[in-house]
């Protein structure tokens, strides 16, 4: 151990040395080969970059075309350079940015010229110095308002760039417009090839890239709750522990991380020419709704997740009694997720109403899985102790069981979550058998799993407002309608009531 | 209302665009106003910039220096539009990318001139067009690679670019050396004038905004946690409602989205010399860590604004009675938080030990408070039917009180939830009468209660966390010891235990 400890730390060694020397290639071609192998795409775009750096370098390498445009061809290989990104999307914002910075650098370059061309030598260079100190200033000033951070930063900065670079080259040379000329050429020849690359030659689509991601997303997220809910049950805790909470997390960190690649591959998308040409503007910014809801789900699973790392634990013998109904109510809300994801990713108008009845199912058997139950948990351990102090406390028991009596729908009220606060008086219910004998559960071993079903039962009821959105986004995105017309359309009320009638169960066991 | 709906839809008709045209400078105006009002180091950046290239047009504008450098000059330009950064750590990351990749480039390029030299003019062009194509494509996919992507994303882009211009440049030049020492020149001039803006005119270090920053974070939380336990506690709900609920989501909002400012900071910051002079590399990773514990003390601040938000809420009767308590709890643990910045601020060692006798007294104050009320509890308006169902269910009731005897110290156990799992066999704690006397108190009524002061204590347990973290960055970062030594010190311990009593009282209540 303390050999192997040496190894590691003291690198600088001369067997460190060539340790690492025999290791890293091999690190870095496992590396190339995964990043090819995660995303062939990028090899595909590295392959394009490569073909449009050549094509541009025949701007030089042919005779005529270099006779014609000379050393303005360095313009074109710049603008391939920074302008090709990797989805068509980007590519088109910056091309855009770099056209409009250019077009507005040069005139405003132009326009200064001409005022500058009046003056004599010494007035005319402390003119220029001032222009180019005064537009310098304001442009980087304006590129910190937010909106045109978001959208425009690129432009500016080429604004910038090419007005000084025009400026200040033009104050020894006398053909300025010839000069403009030929390096907008070049500049349109760049964009002109980087356009056809993106467009034309295996292009990326930053609105696909958007409108899958949030497929996978939706799928991530019933993998996370799935592994969640298995874990939660599972006897040997000892089995694929790591690599079920890997799945667990990796499964809601993809969703919330996702904030800002969503926003700009959302803007990228915006400028793809594809989705226009349908007639009507794409619902991009539906996408980063979906993303916004789709953390808050996460939030959710991300608690659940705290209950399996939590110190207080719920006895597996008592865990198992539920272990059915759970895992039920879990695979049907990763059903929904799934069924939600395959939606997206076929563009079908298919609800999941279809499969609300299961869920519906699987949160009755849930309900009814906690009412059956009750007088197994007298079976524990502590029952003894409890009749034995059962006993000394009967006296006082009346207030007690008065408490019991009152016991009301509470996580059923998250259920209406988002009507309007309307709280008229609530019913007391009577009591009835089952539910007494359910307190009869001991409390604490009661408690986090009353927390894990109820945030299992949230989650089913938020389920209900990423369907709101993802139903918005099919109906803004014209959604293909589904194929199969023969769907059980199950009233959503229904669903919910049972949500509701085991919420009151789940504030029971509590 | 519809007028002025229409006003607001249609901005194309005269009316909408006059007083669209009229609004839109002065919206302008304000917005530039609010860009320099928020953070005037913008104003003195672009400044900075303003004069950096007046400077570098000097190259053009004198007459002895353009005789020297020619028209080369137009990559110091560059250089400064590119390199010239807001902050200097971001500005000598980008520079050395710049410096690296230039440095690479050119003698790639110089190796494959020399190769190419020895052929025809055909073949030649076939193999720089081949070497262009290659290393463009090379180039471009080792820019996947994360670490790559993370670190020398910039560099890899200047490499592809000066690679292609100078091998296509060349191709047609013979005095290739000459020209690139020329540019090299100019580029190291403008690199000189970027370092010396960015380092010794009014500099802004990304070392200094992240511990400015994480510092502002930590007062955030506290301010977001005492609003929202002000509003908990509340009694006029229509007052200033909306501005607190801003307070308590800015200040939650500022910790989450921190996430990739927070890592850029900590990789520029890591470049700047000022704090690597002390004599030791400085923590910046530290900074990072302590950012995802407040991400992780976020959540539960998230978790305590939902209590406010949820359908369910205890009466306004009740939660009065725990209205002192709770807001000293909160009001403590905002102490702390703002002991732990004005501790980052200062850079002192100054630890929040003086304050935690009175986090320890307030949990404790929460603690009696709980255990001297539940009298109370009866007096509600429920009281009088549950007296009259308690004599229906009076015969049922001793399993019901079995439940109470085994009450257990529950969220206790989430204080020791760093320590190991070792949960060995609990004791069954004998029932006093406060304990039966307090689930009288309604159980619909008592659980959101219950959820937010166990919140509260949660808060309290994940401060320890988060001291943990400050501590160890004083520790690394060599913070000055504390001015008062005179501090009491109370042991953690203690505290804990509070935390713990209190913990069992607000289980008893739920």
């Amino acid at each position: 151990m303390a050999g192997d400890f040496a190894k590691r730390n003291l690198p600088s060694s001369t067997h460190g040395l060539m340790e690492r020397a025999r290791r890293t290639p091999m690190a870095l071609w496992r590396n190339l080969w995964k990043v090819g192998r995660d995303d062939p795409r990028r090899a595909i775009h590295a392959l394009k970059v490569g073909s449009a750096l050549t094509l541009v370098s025949l701007l030089y390498l042919l005779e005529p075309l270099f006779e014609g445009l000379g050393k303005n061809a360095m313009w074109a290989v710049m603008t391939v350079v920074v302008v090709l990104e990797f989805t068509a999307g980007a590519t088109l914002c910056k091309g855009f940015n770099r056209a409009v910075g250019t077009v507005f650098a040069g005139s405003l370059a132009f326009f200064i010229e001409c005022i500058a061309e009046e003056l004599g030598t010494v007035s005319r260079a402390l003119f220029v110095g001032a222009s180019v100190f005064f537009i310098g200033f304001a442009a980087t000033y304006v590129r910190f308002i937010p909106i045109i951070k978001k959208n425009y930063d690129y432009g500016v900065l080429i604004f910038i760039l090419t007005f000084n670079l025009i400026t200040v080259s033009s104050f020894r040379v006398q053909n300025v417009i010839e000069i403009a000329r030929d390096r907008l050429y070049t500049i349109l020849i760049g964009c002109a090839i980087c356009l056809f690359m993106s467009l034309f030659v295996f292009p990326n689509w930053s609105g696909e890239e958007l409108h899958y991601s949030t497929a996978d997303k939706l799928e991530a997220l019933a993998r996370s709750i799935e592994a969640c809910v298995m874990e939660y049950f599972q006897e040997d805790m000892t089995i694929d522990q790591k690599s079920s909470r890997d799945t667990i997390k990796k499964g809601y960190r993809v969703v919330l991380d996702s904030k800002s690649v969503e926003e700009s591959l959302a803007l990228f998308a915006s400028w793809e020419p594809r989705h226009s040409r349908l007639g009507y503007r794409y619902p991009w910014k539906q996408y980063v709704k979906l993303g916004a809801v789709l953390r808050h789900f996460a939030y959710t699973a991300v608690a659940l997740h705290g209950c399996l790392e939590s110190e207080i634990q719920t006895p597996q013998s008592v865990r198992m009694l539920f272990r059915e109904p759970c895992t039920r109510v879990s695979r049907e809300v990763s059903k929904v997720l799934r069924e939600l994801a395959s939606s997206i990713r076929n563009r079908q108008h298919c609800s999941p109403d279809v499969l609300f009845d299961h869920l519906h199912d699987a949160l009755q058997a849930l309900n009814s899985a906690i009412k059956s139950q009750p007088r197994l948990f007298l079976g524990t351990k502590n029952a003894q102790a409890n009749s034995m102090i059962a006993a000394q406390t009967d006296q006082r028991s009346s207030s007690g069981a008065a408490a019991l009596a009152s016991v009301k729908t509470d996580i059923s009220a998250l259920l209406d979550f988002r009507t309007k606060r309307d709280q008229t008086e609530r019913k007391t219910l009577k009591p009835t058998l089952s539910k007494i004998a359910m307190m009869s559960l001991e409390f604490s071993e009661a408690l986090p799993f009353a927390a894990f079903a109820s945030l299992l039962v949230e989650m089913a009821v938020r389920l209900d407002l990423i369907i709101d959105h993802v139903k918005e986004l099919a109906r803004d995105a014209h959604f293909k309608d589904c194929m199969e017309k023969h769907d059980i359309k199950i009233d959503v009320k229904g669903y919910k009531e049972s949500a509701r009638t085991l919420a009151t169960n789940v504030a029971c066991v509590e």
